[in-house]
Order: C-alpha cells, then sequence, then structure tokens
C-alpha cells in the first residue's frame, strides 16, 4: 500500500486563555525561568489579589514563546537529564516501514514524517537506573520534584489562614508542597513523575493522591476516521482546558509518525497502549503477537519519548473464562487482544510472563507502568465482579514487582460502576497495590445515557477523586458511539477538570476552595468579567451570558438575566448585608428555642453570646430597638 | 403600559419520542384506558420482551391524540375529584390587570389570554378536605394513587427474578408497589401526589424517597427576556425527555395567562412561587407585600390549577442576620424578599404567622407544600451553615404543621454544597422533616464551572438521590449566566434524569438497572437501534454515531467508529464467550494462588468447584488437555 505521505496543515490554537496572564514561579529553584502558572487578575473594587492558577496549556498560551509545530517544543529538561551522568546517547532505532502500519490489509493515505526527528536517542547507561523513583529511593531531590512542588503549591503559602475543611479518606495532603515532600511520596510509590528522558519538553507533574487530582485526555486516530492533523490539534486543544496528560490511542495507519508528531509538541505526559502498535504489526491478527515484536515496540515508542504505558499484564489466562457470563465480557481493547492470544496459544500471557524484563526497559528511560485493567467492566452488571477483582489482585503483586525495580506505576481502574459500587474499587485498590496512584476511566453510573456520557462518568469519577483517585481519564460525549471531534475534547476535559476540583475541595485540599471563593465573591459583587476570568471556561460562560444579555454594558449591570434588575436576590442581600453591617448585633439562638444543639452541629456558631435567645430578641425587635430598623430608613 | 396582548403562535413538538411507542397499562383498574408509558421494541434478533419506560410527556407523543394547545389537554381526573363528592364549583376569580403585571414601571407588550379559560372552577365543600393525604389517612385508596402505583411498576412483575443489589440508606422500595403501598406512603408523608383539584388534566405521580427519583424542570420568562410561546414549547419539551413536574418561574409580565396557558396543557404538576407575583402585584417593592396581597395570590393560582407551592415560610426574622457574612449572602429569590420584608418592618415573616391561614387554602384545592430553602447556600463557602440548618428546623415544625391539616409537603433543599457535606443535608433533612420527601437544586458540587452547571450539580443530585432525596430539581447550562433556551432545557432534563436514574440504581431500585441491561445487552450485541432507542436521548445518541459513521449499514456494522472492525474488543470478547461456552470447564481460583478469599470479597463466586486451584488447572491447560483450544480449531 504505502501511499505518497500527504503534507499535513498543521494548526494548533494558541494564545492566552481569556482572562488570564502567564507567569513563572520559583524562579529561585534549580528550574529555568521557573514554573508555568496562569494569574487571573481581578477588577479592582475587588481588592483581591489575582488568583494563580495550575497551568497545564504549555508555551501555546505564552505570548512570550514563539510556536512551531514543525520544530517542536523546547527542550525544558534537557540538561536536567544529561546533568545527571547516568544516561548515553545512541542513533535512534531505525524507523521501519511495519511501525507507520504500511503492511496488512486496510493501509492508506498517510502523513508526512515529523520534519525534526532526533536522529539520536538517550537511554540509562549500562547498569544504571533513571527512574524519578530511583532517584526518590537514593534520597536525590530531582529538578523534575522542585518543578512539582512549586506547582502544586498554587501560591499555596496564601491559604495559611484557610481552616481545612474536608474528608479524606486516609489521604495525607500537606499545607505545602515541598520538593522533599514529593521526594518522599515519589519513593513510597505514592505518587508517580511520569518523565521519559527522550521527551524533554515536558513540564514535571506529578499523579499522587495527596497532590492535586489529575485529568487525562484520551486523542488518537483509528483506520476509520481522524488524520494526525487533527491529532496535534487535539493535544494542544485539552491541554488549554486543563488536561494534565494525553493518551494517544491511534490505531490505525502511520501510528509512528502520529506519535512523533505529538510527543515533540506536548508539554504534558504522553502515555499509549503500545499493544495497539504490535498488533498493527502484525496485520491485526492477536493470535500472530509475540513478545519479541512486543519488545520492539516498546523500545520504538521508548526512544520516542513515551511516558506512560499501558500493559495489561494482569489479564492471566485463568481470568479470561470469568468473564463469559458477562453482560458486555471484556470491553477494553488491549484486555481483549491480550485475552484471545491467551486463549488462542492456550498459554499465560507474555505480558504477565516477561514482566521483568519489560521492567529492564521501562527503567532504562523513566517510563512509567500504567497497569491496565483489561478486564474492567463494560456495564454495570459488571461492575466489581470475580474477573474484574481477579485481575486487580495481580496488578497488586505486579506493582510489587516494578518497585522493586524502581519503576513508577499507576493502576488503571473502571469503567461502568453504580455508584455504591465505587468506594470499594478505590479501597480494595488501596490495599491490594499499595497506595500506587489509581487512575480511573470515570466510571460510569448508568449505562443508559449514550450521548451524555461525560456525564454519567463525570458523576463517578468526581467521587472515586474524592475517594482518593490520583487521576481521572476523561469521557467525551462521543462515547459508545464514535470519535471525539475538537468540541468533543473540550467538554470532556472541562467536564473531568470540574469533577477533579469538586474532589479536591471535598478531601479538604489547602487552595482549592480559594477559586470557588473568589470567584462566588465576583458573583456576588456582580463582577462578571471576574467569575468569566475565573472559571474553568471563560469562552463559553461571557458567551451563555450573553446570548441573554449581549450589551457590553450588562457585564457590569448589578443584576442579571435570570431574575432581572428588580428581582434579583443577590442585590437584596447586599442590602442585608449593608444593612447588618450597619447593626452589628449579633442573632444566635439559645439552646431552648429556635434549632436544637444537635440540628445545628455542622453549622458554626459564631462565638458571639451565644444566650441571647429568641424571646428575648424578639422582644427587641418588636419593641423598635435598635437592632433591626427599616431599610429605607 | 398595558399593551395589546401581541397574538402569540404557539407551537410545541408532537410525535412520538424515537424509538418508542405509547402503551397503557392498569386498564382493570379505574383508570380509564390505563396509565401511559413507553414500550421499546427490540430487534426480533434480541429474543428479548419490549422494554417499558416510565413516560411522562403526555398525549403530545401518542400519535392517537390530537393536541389543541388553545383547548389545552382532556381532564383525566375530572370525574374522580367531581365522583368523591368534597367539591363545590365556584366563579373564577376575577382575572385583575396586575394579575398579568400591568401595573408598575417596566411593563410592556403581552400575549393573548388562554382562549378556554374555564369560568367555574372547584374547591373543597366547606369543612372538607380533598387532598390526597387526607384520602390516605383515612384508608382511602384513590384513582391518584392507583396510577401511580401501575406507574411505578414499570411491568416491576418482569424483575421478580432480580436480585436486589444497592445501598438504600433505609430507603425501604418495595418489589412492588401497590395502591395500598402508595395510600401508605402518602398517609404517613413520606410521598406526595400533587394534584390540584383545578389541574384535572395531570397523569398522577408522585414524590417520595420509596419511589423512582423525579425530576423538576424550571421554565418561566423574567421581566428581561422571554415570552409565552416559549414557556408553553419549554413545558412541552421538558417532559418530552422526562421532566416529571415543572416549575413557572416567571416574573414579569403577564404572569397570570403564561401560567393558564401553561397548566391548562400540563399533563404533569406544576409548581410556582406565589411571592413572584405577590411581588408584581406591588410593584416590585417587597416591604409593600402584605399577608392580603398574597392571600389573594395564593387563591387566583389555586383556581388556576398549580399543583404545589413554593412558600420560604421558613425565613424568620431571627435567621436573616446569620447570613450578613457568607460569602454569597441570600441567592433564593424568595428568600431574600421575604429577608427583606422582616428586615423593613422588623416583623416576624407574615408566611410564618399566617401559616396555618395557608394550609386552609391548599387542602381547599389539595396543593402540597414545597416549603422553600430561602437560605440555602448559594456557594461552597456558605454551606451547611447556621443560617441554612436553622431555617431547616423552622422547615421541620412547619411541616408538622401541615401534616396536621392533612396538607402534603415536601422541603427544598441546596443549592451549592461540596460532595463531603451533602450526605448530612440528607441525614438532616429527614431527621427533622419526618422523612417528608426532600427536592433539591443540584447540589452544585463547585462554583467554578459556570457554563457547566448542568454537571457541577448533576454530580451532586447523583449523590443526594441517592442518599434519599425524592426529587431533583435540574439547572441547566445557563445556570448563573442567562435564561435556559429550549436546548438547554433538553441538556438540563436529561442530566438530571441520568442523575435520577444512577440514584434509584445506587439505591437498589428492582426495576432500574433492567433498562442498563438491556441497553448494554444491546451494545454487546451491536444492536445500534436498540442501544438508541433505550438511551435517555435516541436521536443524540443516533445522530454523535452517525457523525463518524453516517452509512445506513453502520448502524447494523458488527464495530464501531471508536476502534474499527479489527480492533473491536466487544467482537473478540464474543469469541471469548463462544470459546467459554464449548469449553465449560470453569475456572476458579483456590485458596492459596491468586486472588485471597479477602480479595475476591465482593465478586460473585460461581458455586461450581471452588477447589479447582491455579496449578492444576495451569498444568491442564499446559498439557494441552482438552480445556483450552486453540481458537482457530
Amino acid at each position: 500500500m504505502a501511499d505518497a505521505p500527504a503534507r499535513t496543515e498543521l494548526k494548533v490554537t494558541t494564545g492566552p486563555i481569556r482572562g488570564s496572564r502567564k507567569i513563572h514561579l520559583g524562579e529561585r529553584a534549580n528550574l529555568g525561568r521557573g514554573v508555568a502558572m496562569r494569574a487571573v487578575d481581578l477588577e479592582p473594587t475587588s481588592g483581591e489579589p489575582p488568583v494563580i492558577l495550575y497551568d497545564t496549556s504549555g508555551p501555546y498560551t505564552d505570548p512570550a514563546e514563539r510556536i512551531d509545530i514543525l520544530a517542536g517544543l523546547p527542550e525544558l529538561r534537557r540538561d536536567w537529564i544529561r546533568g545527571r551522568g547516568d544516561v548515553e546517547e545512541i542513533d535512534q532505532r531505525e524507523v521501519r516501514p511495519e511501525d507507520n502500519g504500511q503492511l496488512g490489509p486496510d493501509r492508506s493515505g498517510g502523513v508526512a514524517p515529523f520534519p525534526s526527528v532526533r536522529k539520536r536517542v538517550v537511554r540509562a547507561r549500562s547498569g544504571q537506573n533513571v527512574t524519578q523513583m530511583h532517584y526518590a529511593k537514593r534520597g536525590i531531590i530531582t529538578p523534575e520534584m522542585e518543578y512539582v512542588a512549586e506547582r502544586e503549591n498554587l501560591g499555596r503559602s496564601i491559604t495559611s489562614t484557610q481552616t481545612r475543611d474536608g474528608q479524606s479518606f486516609g489521604a495525607a495532603i500537606p499545607d505545602l508542597v515541598t520538593p522533599e515532600f514529593v521526594r518522599d511520596e515519589v519513593s513510597r510509590g505514592r505518587a508517580i513523575i511520569p518523565a521519559n528522558i527522550n521527551h524533554p519538553e515536558t513540564e514535571p507533574m506529578a499523579i499522587g493522591r495527596n497532590f492535586l487530582v489529575k485529568v487525562n485526555a484520551n486523542i488518537g486516530n483509528s483506520a476509520v476516521a481522524s488524520d494526525v492533523a487533527a491529532e496535534v490539534d487535539k493535544m494542544v486543544w485539552a491541554i488549554r482546558w486543563g488536561a494534565d496528560t494525553v493518551m494517544d490511542l491511534s490505531t490505525g495507519r502511520n501510528i509512528h509518525d502520529t506519535r512523533e508528531w505529538i510527543i515533540r509538541n506536548s508539554p504534558v505526559p504522553i502515555g499509549t497502549v503500545p499493544i495497539y502498535q504490535a498488533l498493527e504489526k502484525v496485520g491485526g491478527v492477536a493470535e500472530e503477537l509475540s513478545w519479541e515484536i512486543y519488545r520492539d515496540t516498546l523500545i520504538e515508542q521508548a526512544e520516542q519519548g513515551v511516558d506512560y504505558f499501558t500493559i495489561h499484564a494482569g489479564v492471566r489466562l485463568p481470568y479470561v473464562p470469568m468473564t463469559a457470563d458477562r453482560v458486555t465480557g471484556i470491553v477494553s481493547r488491549g484486555g481483549s487482544i491480550m485475552a484471545k492470544w491467551c486463549l488462542a496459544h492456550h498459554r499465560e500471557s507474555f505480558l504477565y510472563e516477561r514482566f521483568d524484563e519489560i521492567c529492564e526497559i521501562m527503567k532504562a528511560y523513566d517510563i512509567a507502568f500504567s497497569l491496565g485493567d483489561g478486564l474492567r467492566p463494560g456495564s454495570i452488571a459488571d461492575a466489581n465482579d470475580q474477573a474484574q477483582f481477579a485481575e486487580l489482585y495481580t496488578l497488586g503483586e505486579l506493582t510489587k514487582k516494578a518497585w522493586e525495580h524502581d519503576v513508577q506505576v499507576m493502576i488503571e481502574g473502571p469503567g461502568h460502576v453504580p455508584m455504591h459500587k465505587i468506594k470499594e474499587n478505590m479501597d480494595k485498590q488501596l490495599a491490594v497495590c499499595g497506595e500506587a496512584p489509581f487512575y480511573t476511566l470515570g466510571p460510569l453510573t448508568t449505562d443508559i445515557a449514550p450521548g451524555y456520557d461525560h456525564i454519567t462518568s463525570g458523576i463517578g469519577a468526581a467521587m472515586i477523586g474524592w475517594f482518593g483517585t490520583a487521576m481521572l481519564c476523561y469521557v467525551t460525549p462521543k462515547e459508545h458511539l464514535g470519535l471525539p471531534d475538537r468540541d468533543d475534547v473540550k467538554v470532556g476535559v472541562v467536564t473531568y477538570k470540574l469533577a477533579a476540583h469538586a474532589a479536591d475541595l471535598a478531601k479538604g485540599h489547602p487552595a482549592a476552595k480559594l477559586r470557588d471563593d473568589a470567584l462566588s465573591r465576583a458573583r456576588f459583587d456582580f463582577r462578571w468579567r471576574d467569575q468569566f476570568n475565573l472559571s474553568l471556561d471563560p469562552d463559553t460562560a461571557e458567551q451563555f451570558h450573553d446570548q441573554t444579555l449581549p450589551a457590553e454594558g450588562a457585564k457590569t449591570a448589578h443584576f442579571c438575566s435570570m431574575c432581572g434588575p428588580k428581582f434579583c436576590s443577590m442585590k437584596i442581600s447586599q442590602e442585608v448585608r449593608d444593612f447588618a453591617k450597619a447593626n452589628p448585633h449579633p442573632f444566635v439562638p439559645s439552646k431552648g428555642e429556635g434549632p436544637s444543639e444537635a440540628e445545628m452541629a455542622g453549622a458554626e456558631m459564631s462565638n458571639q453570646d451565644i444566650d441571647a435567645g429568641f424571646a428575648q430578641m424578639s422582644k427587641r425587635y418588636r419593641d423598635g430597638g435598635d437592632l433591626y430598623v427599616p431599610a429605607g430608613e
């Protein structure tokens, strides 16, 4: 087949996120110009400092950066990686036609190869281990860990006055994240920093229960639709809206070149499922997969710079028949490929048997495992069944094995789970996998809403994020129906960002609530611009506002379109507040009257005179005393 | 002002919901042609019976019905109401200019009055009480209760083989809903059937913790935007997608006529907030509100047929200053109006003081209370505070008072609540309000996503629905930003339907999972049409599918656009299933190997030979025995 590669026009979205400016923090550290963040300046009338937001969007939103998709991003980590003295430069494995799927029955078309491919790549010197976990266990704080610490704090010193409020289910989020804390978490395996040494373009980030909950966006073409230009654009678009990592799940043609374009232009870690490409190399026939082809694919992708590999090494032969009575069998692509291989050869999975050899590759490039849940439930009916938990048990066993190699690990989780069965997933994962970060796909809390599965799963994602999941794999509105387009990617990312943030809030993350409070104060004060700018999607917020009240003046109006100028409850309660300020006599019900103490539990009482009771107060204001004065006067 | 009423063209959406046909169940009972439901016929290859779905859409989706918006709907309950012999016909209170806001400073425009207004209305005869609760307490099973029982069962006899699976938090959903069960629930106040005797067009429905979780959609014009034609269309549109009740929150001009158009054409209960209209009558000046004007408004709306009134009688004077230190003060319109009135007059709320008199009106028409949470939190910062719970306590006190009058009651709840504070809301409400149905607005689990608040709140709604909330008030994407249009209404309703359904599933409702399982089987079998038709929004599901694979043949293809024909995991797992069927030797791990018993807890073990262990089985398949045979052979 091997058509001549088509010239693909690559366009991505650049420019600042509305209402935000790029800032860099932590220049004092060994971090070059510092950690990129966003600052939202509020209206001067607010009297409030800028709100600092976590920023995943990379140089694309920085007006000071020149973006050249053909050249790729600057190599932020290059010197850090080489400065450690444990890597060597080698020639890149030669790209073969089958790497781009130019074999097999249904290949056609193509894209231009990335023009600035590095011919020389790095790997660990013989006998060396270049994983962040390896350094961490030896007490070394890497620049990556410093970067993460700065990044996670979001200007957290501001929050020192903030009371901690949340239910953490055993998570231990510190008031301030120090580089030493990051090192300790990575060392214990409770967090990972996906950071392939051949992907020096990444801005380091951590995935772990004691850090902000992260979001992954899947992109990737398939044999049926999509092309590389659209995929690069989707990656840039996904990180603009907050994707912390991106998985390239391409399965079609030009799989190698597509990945090269994506990695060279990605400031976030990239994950893949190498078995997809390996299967392409054998013409799509699962039975023909072999360890040799798989191993070659791992090295090919390792050299390109993939930061984490989904590996379905927990799909063991004996578990496969456990899925036979399921409503939806095996829904993981990787899981079903391995199941088929196991059955066809009546042999144990080569991923399971060769796990130590895989670890040797992982540690030579610092690729993190994302141990795949190949037997995850694909329907409410199949949630939390024998097959699922049998595999989870094996993932726990493999986690410990990977840790013996100092290889970083996270664990993938379901899937489709009704609300009452979600917590069991988290509890079992924590117990079985030694607190390795959990990375779940939703879960979807019902099967009946195709077209809205970003929401059915956003519910489950928020809940499991609260319970302790470290990264949420987004689901788009197209799930089960088609490939997500640009709009779907954005809706999926924003939905998952709000779910992750709801989880951070509920866990009691000391910095999370700052943004809610700033936005709510803006709402109450009718600072519309501030409200838009502090939101997850300022463009949509403003657009929705303008649909009802398009006039520019309405953005400073002290009312909104829901109630109009007369009924505005916010306006009235501003009057209540003014009134109370002018009449500073606190009312607090006594023990005998009004809500009982039991009823009031949970509501914080002011610590002023709690003995002033209903009857007494009532008398005072009925007597026309100075407590309540008609507002008009 | 009083412009000449404009001719408004009223158009609504009619015709069957895609893939569903209208059926009527329970003709044996005293219910006329029976209870309207939807049946989804599955492809013959499935060998499955039709799936029966709850249907809120009324005659609009019944091809056998002739729809005439100018005449209104048929009066399903007319004979039931009159047959009880406890009502009298009276002349309707004359409509006054101020009822339509033709006073005050900013009135203009208008719509035609509803052409078929009933000049004679009904009310309870002197000394009579016509509430469903009153009948229930006397042991009378009304046709309304019979209708509800039939409706809630969804052909539930099918589910007798279904194992109960859920965490109900004390709800007691029966295997089969009998009319006696409905009567008992209404009698205890644990469920309500909103059914104003002047709204005989309603198809009776119940709101209660032991029934399916319901969804309310808000519509209504405001002084700034919207018109009556759009509002009637939105009502019909909302019930098409599953709204169980609709609240008309109009605040602008033509408020009386708009309501008349909506009620006469609504097969679902209609709720209102009478204080909005009362305020219009006094030109928008809260201080000028009086009991007399409010009382007159209640009677005006009672005669029109409003089924439940939101009444903010829990906003007591002493609670108002508790909101002064809040981030967002008082965000309920009704709450802020009453707060202002209380402060202005330094008097206790007339709604609180006149509560017995209000009950007298409610029981003369069978209007249910929706006791408003005027002090609900409007931001994460204000959740579960003193003001909120003080008001809740008062709502509990008022619930008991209403029940002494045999008046039906539900309780409104928040609002903005982070996940970890949601359950406390439910627990307190159950305890304080004697299990009266809870009716919550979301709650929104974060403040930072304007434009996506149907999702931030859908998360909270699903959770609180699981915990026991009986009805979820939808939030649309326009919340905080503008008035919802038709698309927003649909997205809001579908989002809340999926949240309600996720709650039903998690509670272990015995009929809920049938639909998930039927859809998942269709998904696994690549019965695309069945998958669309069983979904909450068949139109969107099909449209999304067609965006990637538009060809008609793709709807019967045994693959989908996510993976393409080769990688399809469902296809591969069908092979696994076929294989397992042909080789029926169960694998079950022994105690010593594979997952431990503790790990497997929750996963259901097959009851076949649980002593067959890994080693033994492994030997068998490694020996090439008959257990695992290459699939190709």
